[in-house]
């Protein structure tokens, strides 16, 4: 069922708060309400500088008041500046009121227990969008991207978001249900009224729309790896025996770019991982702590322990050090990455070649020979990356790029029904044969930009926000 | 040299610019912006909605403006709502621009990188505050109250900064100093025109005068403890043998207040220690990884490991275990903390008495007996703290606490100057010979409202913030 069908241009909703910020050790905090009770409890608990508690602050809309937040006791809580903008002109096309106050966690913290008492709930994750998604002031692909911009890491991920959040994924899916409406209203003619010859699409026609949609289509989903790579990085193990440079590399990859995400205070602390960004290419490098752990020369991670991560990677970089002789060790790393999609990397090639790679012909011939000491070979590192990840040039600025499992799934079921489609046409059946099909085309592509979407799914796409959004 | 006379009332200043809030999984982001091109900068990077890139925005000031962040290519950046207030009346009473984005790290990062490259510098910690202070706008007391309601980990000791920030303390403190200029501006027309008879302040009076100072000095400095203890916690060991409830009674503490601060995400992840609010009281427990880590009825950290915590603790918690002999371990750990201020708590009353405390009579005599499992003898504890800590009832709401071992100790110095003045008049001495001494305790009570405060000191103060705020 289309919600917004159900549910009339603007929802009838309850009153919600949530603190809108990362409570953290910083300058502010915010604390977000929306809903048809927002200003009012904004009266209750804010006294505007100027102004004696109970006297009323006739909040001129989206205009910052600066003054108090008090509590139920009247007791002030803390200085701030709040904001009220008047639905439907809103992030939630509800009345929405914001409170900037000091940042920390008490702060915050008690001023959102205020607003909670004075008659509103605690919002759900991601339920300020989702109210944004219900009021039909943006489609799911929009607000599936306000999700991605959070969650993005590199720069470039979040230039993909940011042109779904502008709607240039929404507007090329709806071209083309357009395109598809426009042929089943055609169909219809046909069937209900035959005798408008005039009016009637030709089989030739039929097939030439269904064409030029399935090459768009094919087009977008072609996008999808790219994309993936771009959201989630490529999930890379640097392999290599004992001493051979794993950590040298690894500080080498990250000198490249010295602004990674992960320098920015709070994102590592749990992980292991790392997402380097060397000239556009996302690589997210598995088990870095190990790797990190160890002295430059002295590399206590054991070769075991990495090569239980292999199984997860994308790409592996497997290092030799060219100044010592190929060893059983090599040999066993060797083994165990054959399937793997793999850069081979002799380290050290400022010293007397040592390493002899005969019975490993391919490799010898396709390994790419680096001095960190003497910071030589990157750029062959970086060529190789494209070439194995990306086909030509990306301008992730200006293509339209899917980054969504969900949605690369709708689409792939959306060609298969076109495929059948022009399967029946190519089959000399007549055009009525097709709208079924058709039709089925039309509901998968509907899906992607919100269109009769289940409740279950709403809600389950709106569970992978953070509360506050 | 203080501040203001050498700067004029506000600074000639350059424009400095930071992320205020926290970077992480959140709905929302701030960039702020201070200084003369504010404005300009503001301009140059932001486009509202409904205007063309190079059209200019007419930014109305301490208004919502919606629009987008583009970046020196001219490449949207993000959707925000950006506001313009000017100064004076703003945080740092120079023009502050602010701009709200969307959550995680990217957003943020590149606006931020943006308005960099169009000629601002980044913010050093705590610098929009310190030009808070340097412009006039509040004094030093005030400025370390904003550090304070940051990082507050409990209401009490928000309630104490916040007080501090709505300016009692520097009232207070002021209205010392104007008492003691008002005797030295007596004493100065006693030298100087001693003719003039009517004039004349007796000896009398200016004892009377200094010793209604330092009542008022004495009794904020009693409050310093209190204040010290509600700003840190205080700093708790559980101590016992294996398996005696140490977990439990952590679990017992914890189930008393469950909006405990930590519950909050991102603030325990580095951290070993626990704050926990017992009916307004703040222990900071430590080393809880190790207690928690244990299953409830299996303790596996040893002794040794949290005897080593009890040289920096403030309070030993010491469980005995009363259906159990009392053991060389129970024993051990008595005697490491002979000097320490402990509670003594037998537990698992619930179960027949087997503990004998005989050669330990006075700790048989206070201690308390409770049952975890029977949720027993929690209030006594609670009574047990209280009177150990704080010396009556306390209203934080209402009562003036120092919380600043820097204020402390600019009291003290003035209370010891004050005591000379009083010396010298109980030994007989004319009025102008206290003259040094009262200008000595004027000058420690100018430092602590930010009264000729050098500029190491200011720096010192202020690097204790985060960047941003």
């Amino acid at each position: 069922m289309n919600y917004k069908e159900r549910n009339g241009d603007r929802m009838n909703s309850d009153t919600i708060a949530a603190i809108a910020t990362f409570p953290g050790n910083a300058g502010i905090n915010i604390i977000r309400i929306s809903g048809d009770d927002a200003l009012s409890i904004a009266e209750k608990i804010f006294v505007k500088k100027g102004r004696k508690t109970g006297e009323g602050n006739n909040l001129k809309p989206r205009y910052l008041h600066y003054g108090h937040v008090q509590d139920n006791q009247g007791k002030i809580i803390d200085e701030v500046l709040l904001s009220y903008m008047k639905g439907p002109n809103t992030y939630t096309r509800e009345d929405v009121v914001e409170i900037n106050c000091h940042g920390g966690v008490i702060s915050a913290k008690k001023i959102l227990e205020t607003v909670l008492l004075m008659g509103c709930r605690p919002a759900e994750r991601g339920e300020f969008t989702k109210r944004a998604f219900l009021n039909g002031r943006i489609d799911l692909t929009q607000a599936e991207a306000v999700i991605d911009i959070i969650n993005s890491k590199t720069d470039s991920s979040h230039a993909i978001s940011m042109n779904h959040l502008e709607g240039r994924l929404s507007k090329e899916i709806n071209n083309i249900i357009e395109k598809i409406m426009d042929i089943l209203a055609n169909i219809e003619v046909n069937i209900d009224f035959p005798e408008y010859d005039e009016d009637e699409i030709t089989i030739s026609d039929a097939k030439e729309f269904c064409e030029e949609i399935l090459n768009k289509i094919d087009k977008l989903i072609s996008t999808a790896d790219t994309g993936k790579i771009f959201k989630e990085g490529i999930k890379t193990v640097i392999l290599g025996k004992p001493n051979v440079g794993k950590s040298s590399l690894m500080n080498f990859l990250l000198n490249e770019n010295r602004a990674i995400v992960t320098e920015i205070p709070g994102t590592t602390r749990d992980t292991i991982e790392e997402y380097v960004n060397i000239k556009g290419i996302p690589l997210r490098i598995i088990d870095t702590a190990g790797i990190r752990d160890t002295e430059d020369t002295v590399e206590k991670i054991g070769v075991e322990k990495a090569l239980s991560k292999v199984d997860e990677a994308d790409l592996v970089m497997m290092l030799f050090d060219s100044s010592r002789e190929l060893e059983a060790e090599d040999e066993k790393i060797l083994q165990y990455i054959q399937n793997k999609k793999t850069i081979y990397i002799k380290n050290k090639t400022d010293l007397e070649n040592k390493l002899n790679l005969s019975g490993y012909e391919d490799i010898e011939k396709e390994a790419i020979n680096i001095s960190v000491v003497n910071n030589q070979g990157l750029d062959e590192i970086i060529e190789k990356l494209s070439s194995m990840f990306f086909e030509g040039a990306i301008n992730i600025e200006n293509e339209l790029i899917i980054n969504s499992a969900r949605h690369k799934n709708l689409l792939i079921n959306a060609k298969n029904s076109l495929d059948e489609v022009l399967k029946s046409i190519n089959n000399g059946m007549t055009i009525d044969f097709v709208e079924i099909d058709l039709k089925e085309t039309m509901e998968n592509l509907g899906l992607i930009v919100g269109k009769s979407v289940s409740d279950d799914l709403v809600d389950k796409i709106f569970n992978e926000f953070c509360i506050g959004k």
